[in-house]
């Protein structure tokens, strides 16, 4: 009691206050309003609607729009559901939907335009309010209060009932994001007694067999409840004899929803606390008691205000309110994967289903790598290289559990989902090993990155491996996968040559100039190959999908050579060509035709024919770093910076990617971007704020500061690095991980 | 190689050679022929059927013959399956199908009667042998030797093609006793490499949520395989990139079958050891790892022997080979359950679907309570005081993790099914506790009685408990449920006052009178009463089903009082109407319309109105003890063990129902039987044999001598226990429990 009257009267918020979660809610950014702690495994959120994933004829274009569960034009809430993803062009998830209500009970969800056919509830967009770890909203159908807080494994939602009538309680197991009959392939329910009730389901989606448990417990007892099935029981047996739909504590099956009823004073809060786990009722039950038992509501959700302060405060900006919204949120939305995904024990599933413990490293899940090796994950590196160790033992446990022994695609929840291209945890992985961290095995990485990189059952890996790039015929995204499987090769030599493996090192210097195989010298674009060697006729530079490349057109995967600038450059013709291929880049307009139908590409994050939603060209406004016209990086860069990222609910002009696109925005506004991944450097932009601050994870702090800034000196014209001046606009990691100073100081000239 | 060659060779085998698996696999035993080891978890046995558990229009009664998944008089073999039930009326099971073959692949199971148009082949009968531990068969259609063996969790097949052609083995994952579309609901299949796959099932039937694991190996490598899914697949994604149908290592789905080829000269066995888990796939690699892999199929064969031989060595009887068959089949017939359930670290899956380690005991599963609570349990006591503190031990584990608080009524892999009716865990604890088993809880297993005896929601126990008996609108077996009630609360009552708990005691002796509400003394039977306290005027003695009655009719259920039969002989009219009543039920004719259209009634198996093949009556022979006739005890257990059992496939006359009625010929060739269980008396019958002598767990010898024995001399005149003249034909436990000589003296006179 003292605690919370005294703490939570006198807590002194920091920059956790300039979070706004509904940036990016709106349109594409695919973020989620509802709290979750840092890398939380819970992320606790109001799901607006659930657009099934397929309709009877196939894929319903309409459920992209619902990756995180939420679209912020919407006017009602289905429910509260304990997990979600950051920002993804696919999605899963939406476990274990809770929502209160009044009077009759109903077990559908209806509809956006007839929500009272349903338990959905209206909501006016003014009683929303979000914020780093809490969430609240009024519910109109139900004159209810609803709050929402959390721990790393511990969904509390706090419940006021304004209104007199019967009080009530859904959970429904079926409900799911990208959902679909017959996605939940079974689910379980059991009643513990009056306050505690333990559950799990297991889905076939994006993750094809993922399981998830829930221990829930409520600060009132139940003084009714039932579980029901809505599906046919296809065998009961001598079950038949229990009368099953009232206070009976147990229940299977494909369509579980619970109704539990509750004594409650008007305003009188009940408070339900939802632990999940990936490894069982009593992991979600250890995971109950450890975090959130002992605290209330508002105890739990002063942690979770402290915790992202703990996050947010070691970096500080000199800026406007409204630019500290935009860069505490992005910095917010770099720490919202991957997640903690093992219980308090250390206890997780692993991808070969069975438990394992997670000795010496903490074990996460939410691997995005097609989009997060290039800033997210450099980021990390920079700001807390212990999470770092812990992402790349993740993956190598990833790697150990593979039945085919590889790192993994794109994987969450004990799952591999292989979604897009590459094999990017090559980079991460020799990033953070290049990059001084240690706390993993150097030797157990590389062989493991050797298995990824030559197992050739994998996207055309046998034919590149034999070619030299991946034939047309073996896939559809044959450019994109040649390039990044080069980039990703120079990775894997990067490691060796630091192991000193010099042999495997040649075989992958050898293969990391790959690239060069798919340059047309004719057209001058990276194009799609024959097996035959012939380059394939039918080639369109500006079309995305389905003709080699994904996620960009060969405009912008040309410049997919990140570890080899001065090699396209020389391949492209000289610097010269190449600065005017980047300049048409940023402006030949990409005709409407071209994405008019794709779900990825927003309009307003266009320039000319660069698309910064997607996240291959995220390196290319700094290539001008390697022309003599580095200046155009700045331009390019603050550009972006000013006009792609907003306080809005559409602030985010694509998918934030599991933090991608705020990565970039944390790099760029501090001045320096990874350009290549896996090696020491950053390219120079140009700072954002005048001043910015880090303190690093060993305490030191990094100033940067920008000197002689006006309206007319635009241009860096010398940047100093710990009083040493650069000669050339890149920084060397090792020269700032310790901390010290940055001096930007800016001129009129280019 | 010297122990295989040489041990093998020199072998000289015991009782186990006696065993014939057969008996009881044609027409109602419902037992299987192949291998398993004494209450071994494995029991790999050929399935020469699959009739689906229910058709369209509901539940298919042809199901019922295959609850072993095999009947003598077929001519065709499936496969060979893991797991078995023994001698149930209700099955489930069949887990993990292996068929090995030649030609063309095919993946469904064909038809009887048209055996080509699927995987399974014709064979011989004269082709096919079994011994304890050991199964042969000649696989017709592709020339294929098959033997099989196992281990406690390890099935062990030796395949030997006899002729050339692509070599190949199917394992079909949608296979199952008792199957219908949809009982899988997940499965998945993992290649790890060329000698060694890993896999588990979930499924939904008569255990609601079963999850099953296996880890198999080759002797030789698997040269190609393809794992397969016939099932729609509702998601796949990003899954679409790999060739999923040839040599892709996993495989997800609900409708899952593999098939390996292998190199193999004829005549060239292949070794295929699966081991199981109902914890892991990791559980199922240790048990093969520590159980299996390093012993070759003979080694394993003849441990299996060796371990039948251990058991069944124990009694001898001085016979001739036809009823030593009889006799020892029996005798291997009590020990194929309960089975051990759990791994070889410990680990089991608990009633709450949760991972435990069973400290200080053995976890055992398969508790068919209703019908071994009789004979099986009370003859463990007697024979292995050890194993039955275990079941006593895996009971409690069962009621601590029950979510009702209670013990099993009727469990199998850690699911209650919920099979027939009572709380007959009670008579199981308490015989052994009052016998003096130890090795268990006394107080907590006292507490899991009572609360099972008062849990109200189970089957009209709350009516019970109001009214003193279940009324017939509560249950349509409400009869039978009063007065099995009443004898378990009479075993509550033995408990409480050993434990010195007489207030408890005297409630529950309160209650084992409950027998006396449903008595009428108009009709002189045990008859459905309404809860307003008038008898239901509906009744028809002799019916059997849904009248208040369950696998027995009222002229049955109306001696189910085994606590009190003094108390019955008084309520009945005296001994001289009691003995009528029991003349008649031996004499007056069943007449054909009362079990012509039941399941469960094998027309050979009936005396008069008598049913040997159901339990209900299992103790009814020897009610004679309690009048001044016991000789009609004598008579009746002679008659029936001379008629009923017999070496032949159908010499049971009912479901064996986990080795029930094989224990009651175990204890009725002895000379006596547990009339009582819970009580520490046997009542004397008629020995079978002139000698049978029992070493005993404890060491010591248990002689059963007859002595003046011949065709006049066929009436127990006196009974010697260890040199002492019985008064009363009973034999208390503690005068045999330590060994040494029953001697009975035969006589003309009766």
């Amino acid at each position: 009691m003292f605690f919370s009257v005294l703490c939570l009267l006198t807590w002194a918020q920091g920059n956790s206050r300039y979070v706004n979660p509904f940036i990016g809610t709106k349109h594409m950014g695919h973020t989620f309003p509802g709290p979750s702690l840092p890398w939380g495994f819970v992320q606790l959120s109001p799901d607006t609607d659930t657009v099934p994933y397929s309709t009877g004829t196939g894929y319903n274009p309409k459920v992209y729009e619902y990756c995180a569960g939420y679209q912020y034009k919407d006017s009602t809430i289905v429910g509260f559901s304990h997990t979600h993803m950051h920002g993804t062009g696919h999605s899963d998830l939406g476990d274990f939907l809770l929502m209160p209500g009044t009077g009759p009970v109903k077990l559908n969800q209806g509809t956006a335009t007839h929500p009272d056919a349903g338990y959905r509830s209206r909501y006016d967009k003014s009683s929303e309010r979000a914020q780093a770890g809490y969430y609240t909203v009024f519910l109109k159908d139900y004159d209810i209060q609803v709050e929402l807080t959390t721990t790393q494994r511990v969904g509390v939602h706090r419940y006021t009932w304004k209104s007199s009538g019967e009080k009530w309680l859904l959970l429904d197991l079926v409900h799911g994001i990208y959902n679909y009959d017959g996605k939940v392939v079974w689910s379980s329910l059991r009643v513990i007694n009056d306050t505690l009730v333990t559950g799990y389901r297991q889905t076939n989606g994006w993750a094809r067999q993922r399981f998830i448990y829930f221990a829930m417990s409520f600060s009132h007892p139940v003084k009714f409840y039932a579980l029901l099935n809505q599906d046919r029981e296809l065998y009961n047996g001598f079950w038949r004899r229990w009368r099953m739909d009232e206070n009976f504590p147990e229940r299977s099956g494909r369509r579980l929803k619970a109704v539990f009823l509750f004594d409650l004073q008007n305003n009188e809060p009940l408070t339900v606390k939802v632990a999940l786990s990936g490894v069982s009722c009593q992991g979600a039950l250890k995971n109950l008691k450890v975090e959130a038992s002992p605290y209330s509501f508002d105890e739990i959700r002063y942690k979770a205000t402290k915790a992202w302060d703990a996050e947010l405060d070691r970096l500080t900006i000199e800026a406007d309110e409204n630019h500290k919204v935009i860069f505490y949120t992005a910095l917010y939305h770099t720490m919202l994967s991957p997640n903690i995904y093992q219980d308090v024990d250390g206890c997780y599933r692993g991808l070969d289903g069975e438990i394992h413990r997670a000795d010496n490293f903490t074990n996460y899940t939410v691997f995005s790598l097609w989009d997060t090796f290039r800033g997210l994950h450099p980021l990390m590196v920079l700001l807390k290289p212990s999470l770092s160790a812990d992402f790349v033992n993740s993956m190598l446990a990833h790697a150990r559990q593979s039945i085919h022994g590889i790192l993994p695609v794109w994987s969450h929840h004990a799952n591999e989902n292989w979604c897009m291209t590459g094999y990017h945890a090559l980079p991460v992985i020799a990033d953070a090993w290049i990059k001084g961290i240690r706390g993993f095995d150097g030797y157990e990485a590389l062989q493991a990155m050797v298995r990824s990189a030559t197992y050739q059952p994998y996207e055309g890996l046998g034919d590149y491996m034999r070619l030299g790039y991946v034939p047309a015929q073996s896939s559809t995204v044959s450019v994109s996968t040649t390039l990044e499987y080069a980039y990703d090769d120079w990775n894997l030599m990067r490691m060796a040559e630091s192991l000193g493996n010099d042999s495997l090192a040649r075989v992958f210097k050898g293969r990391s100039l790959n690239w060069r195989n798919l340059y047309d010298f004719e057209s001058g674009f990276m194009r799609p190959k024959l097996s035959n060697g012939h380059f394939d006729k039918s080639f369109d530079p500006l079309d995305t999908q389905g003709q080699g490349f994904i996620e960009g057109n060969a405009w912008t995967y040309s410049f997919f050579v990140p570890h080899d600038p001065k090699g396209l450059i020389q391949q492209m013709g000289g610097e010269m060509r190449f600065v005017q291929r980047l300049d048409s880049l940023f402006s030949v307009e990409l005709p409407e035709q071209y994405y008019a139908n794709t779900e990825d590409i927003d309009k307003v994050g266009i320039i000319g024919n660069y698309v910064h939603g997607n996240e291959p060209g995220h390196h290319i406004p700094y290539f001008y770093n390697y022309t003599h016209q580095p200046w155009k990086t700045g331009e390019t860069v603050e550009h972006i910076l000013m006009t792609f990222y907003s306080n809005a609910p559409n602030g985010l002009c694509g998918n934030d990617d599991c933090g991608q696109m705020s990565a970039w925005y944390i790099f760029s506004a501090m001045g320096f971007y990874p350009f290549c991944p896996g090696s020491d450097e950053y390219a120079i932009g140009k700072p954002f704020f005048n001043k910015l601050s880090v303190k690093l994870e060993n305490g030191n702090m990094l100033n940067i500061k920008v000197k002689n800034k006006s309206r007319h000196n635009r241009f860096v014209k010398e940047v100093w690095v710990n009083g040493k001046l650069l000669e050339q606009p890149f920084i060397r990691h090792e020269e700032i991980c310790n901390g010290g100073e940055i001096i930007f100081v800016m001129d009129s000239r280019m």
